[in-house]
Formats: structure tokens, C-alpha cells, sequence
């Protein structure tokens, strides 16, 4: 079997810096962690604050910590450093050498998508940001790791797009339509994703936008990891 | 203008963990840096120092510490914590959009190279790996980030490849070949290099062997950041 997982990213439209942050840290007992966190508002002071919340999360996953509590810290910590009156909103998506399960933690009132080949599930039980209040609990999936397992995690720039012009985004029907096709890659998934949103926002994204997208295949592998980033550069 | 990264990572054969560590971090001021450490022996020892080193590192980095500090930081904390009897070595890739530079970071006996265009030029100033003495200090330079820009760092598992067989891995001649070609993408540097290394060492690496490679193109970019991952799961 192998992992695949794709990001992509845009900030808001005429905004300097991205609230949201992603990144993505080696577990120590085997196995990847994507964090993702969307703070509070838009520019520089979003950033902090997603950036606090990440940081803390991808410190704790290296020391060991679960994800649960890693994700618990981080809601008290940003509660302790604002005193309740700043939010994030936090996705992790692990992949678990030890246990062989995806482990999905999720504080956002944003739903996330599990598919299993074309069966989509949408993950949208009720759930809260951190930092807003003390004792924030994330909610918890384990699912075993399996060839057609597929995951995907937004920021609510997503959820949105389109609005400012009556118009609507369909992450379902488009994960559909996707899915449809013949093992599209992680790349393929979040790129098209992104574009319909950036499409609808005609665009000028109204939020920051961030998708990260994890699927599970077959493919036999070769024991190389490969990681790639593309980050363009005003000139 | 855009920077693409690509990391290939193999680990030693018959081994179940690789001791070198890469990760990809966020600088607080915008722009991208890429850790990798190498820490001494193989297997799990190994993978707990070059952990250490590169946690210590992107911590500081995600605070804004600047590079050599964090090196430095890096190397005084290993030799604290294992009384100077464990090195690991450390390179460090970072864009810095507040410089608009390519800042390189070297605590490594093994070379490293910096293309300009089909200029290569090896960086094999005597360096030293961190953690055996006080006060280490490691080489810096600093480069204005520029269409054709090309910087490839790597573990000396790349530079012994072959040895056993009495084979030479040349990283010079495998990298003017490749540069040759039109545009070459990171990934295919880094893959070609890798695999050629595997081909040396007949498809059982004699060391784990991390490469990444960085690569300012003229690219108009599109304003999406993007990363893509591969893991390989034993099943």
C-alpha cells in the first residue's frame, strides 16, 4: 500500500499573508500528521493564531503525544494565551504506522469528507473551534488503513466560495465526480477542488483556502518517501 | 518567479528506520525551510539524534530565529544532552521572503552544490557535524533568489553509494546531465539522483540516503501553494 497526500493553498483575495496553516510532521513511532488550522479573521493576526495552534499540535505529535490531547493542549493553550476571545479551527489527519489506522481529529464547525472508493461520508456531527472555551474536546475517528481510503480536510474558505455571487460549492457532487475517475491522485483531487472554489469566488477568493487531501492505494510502493512544494514568489 | 522542493528519502537495507530526518517548515516572516539531519550509526539511535536536531531547529526557526543561531542552538543542545560522544549532521534550505534570498546552512562533511543555470559550483568547505564540541558553528550563504537558482543538499549516504561494489557515485556529472535537460522539475533531479545511488549500491542502499533538492524557476506561479507527499506502507 501507499499514502498519498496532496495540499493546496490560496490566501485571500488582495491580503498578504494566509490565515490558515498547514503543515505536515514525521510521527515518531512511524507514520505522517497533517495539521491544518484556520484562525480567527484574515492577514497577520490570523496567522499568529494558526500558527500557535499548529505549532503546539506538530510539537506534541513528535513527542509521542495522541492526537487527541495533542489537539486538547492546543485549544487550552490559545484559550490560556487570549482568554477565550480568539478561535481556530483545527483538522489532523494521521496516518498511524503502529495501529495501521487513519486517525482523524476535528474541532471545526466545517464537515470533512471520508470516502471509501465512491461511498463519500460526511463527517459534520456537530463541533466547535478551539480556544474558546476551557475543556474544547475534538472529535475522533480511527479508521483502518486500506487501499480506496480517501480523506479530505478544508478550511471554511472552501464551504463558502461562490457565496459573494449566489453561487454554491458542491464538495460532495465534485468528490463524486473525482472519485469517478480512474485512481485520481491526491494532486488531481485538491487541485480541482480548489479550482471550482476559485472559479466561483470568480477568482478573487473571499477567505483563505486550504484543502489537504490523503488517499490510500494499492500501489505496490518502492520504499521511497517523495515530497514535493511548489511555493510561488511575487517577483 | 516560483521555488519548487523536492525531497527522495531510502533507508538503509534491511533496516526498519531510517536515521535521517527532513522536514518541511513555514518561516514566521514568509518563505520555506527544509531541515535534514543525519544522525550517527543507523536504525533507531540514529533516528532519535537527527530527530532531536531538526525538531530543536524548525522550533526555532518557527520563531523567527535565524538559521546559523538555530544550527548552533542545535548543536549545543545534542552536546548537552549526550555529553559530546553523538554527532549528527545538519543542513538547512531556506527562502526567505523577507531577503529575497536562498540562505544555506551547512554542518556536514559531505559536500553540497549550488547551480546557477548549468554553472554548478560544489560547496566542500571543511565542516563540521553537530553535537561533538562546543560552540560549532556552521557555514552560511546566502544567495539572491533567481530564475535558474538550483541548490542540492544530501545525507553521505548519497556520496558512499556503490563503494561496496568498488562503484563511484559522481553528483557532479549526474547533475550537469540532468540540468542539461530543458527545465528539469526538483522531483526529477532528486529521483534520478536517488535512483542512480540504488543502482550502485544493486538496490540495497548500504546507508539511508536523503536527498532534497530546491529550484527557482521564472515560472509565473499561480498564487496556490502546493505540496504532495508519497509514503510507502509495508502491508
Amino acid at each position: 500500500m501507499e499514502v498519498g497526500i496532496a495540499v493546496a493553498k490560496v490566501r485571500k483575495y488582495a491580503t498578504s499573508n494566509s490565515g490558515d496553516t498547514v503543515e505536515v510532521v514525521e510521527r515518531p513511532n512511524g507514520g505522517l500528521s497533517v495539521v491544518m488550522a484556520d484562525g480567527q479573521s484574515s492577514g497577520r493576526g490570523a496567522k499568529w493564531i494558526s500558527t500557535l495552534v499548529v505549532r503546539k499540535v506538530i510539537a506534541l505529535l513528535a513527542e509521542g503525544v495522541r492526537d487527541g490531547a495533542a489537539a486538547r493542549a492546543a485549544s487550552d493553550s490559545l484559550y490560556t494565551e487570549k482568554g477565550g476571545k480568539v478561535s481556530a479551527t483545527l483538522n489532523i489527519l494521521s496516518v498511524d504506522k503502529q495501529t495501521n489506522t487513519l486517525v482523524i481529529t476535528r474541532n471545526n464547525p466545517a464537515p470533512m469528507l471520508l470516502a471509501v472508493n465512491e461511498n463519500i461520508q460526511v463527517l459534520d456531527t456537530p463541533s466547535q473551534a478551539v480556544g474558546l472555551y476551557r475543556d474544547t474536546r475534538p472529535l475522533i475517528s480511527e479508521i483502518p488503513l486500506q487501499p480506496g481510503l480517501c480523506a479530505v480536510i478544508f478550511t471554511d474558505g472552501l464551504v463558502h466560495a461562490g457565496e459573494r455571487y449566489g453561487q454554491n460549492m458542491d464538495i460532495v457532487t465534485c468528490l463524486e465526480v473525482l472519485l469517478d475517475d480512474e485512481d485520481p491522485t491526491p494532486e488531481t483531487i485538491a487541485g480541482h477542488l480548489l479550482e471550482h472554489a476559485l472559479k466561483l469566488d470568480q477568482d478573487r477568493p473571499a477567505d483563505d483556502i486550504s484543502i489537504a487531501v490523503l488517499r490510500v492505494t494499492s500501489h505496490p510502493g518502492d520504499l521511497i518517501r517523495r515530497m514535493a512544494i511548489r511555493l510561488p514568489l511575487e517577483s
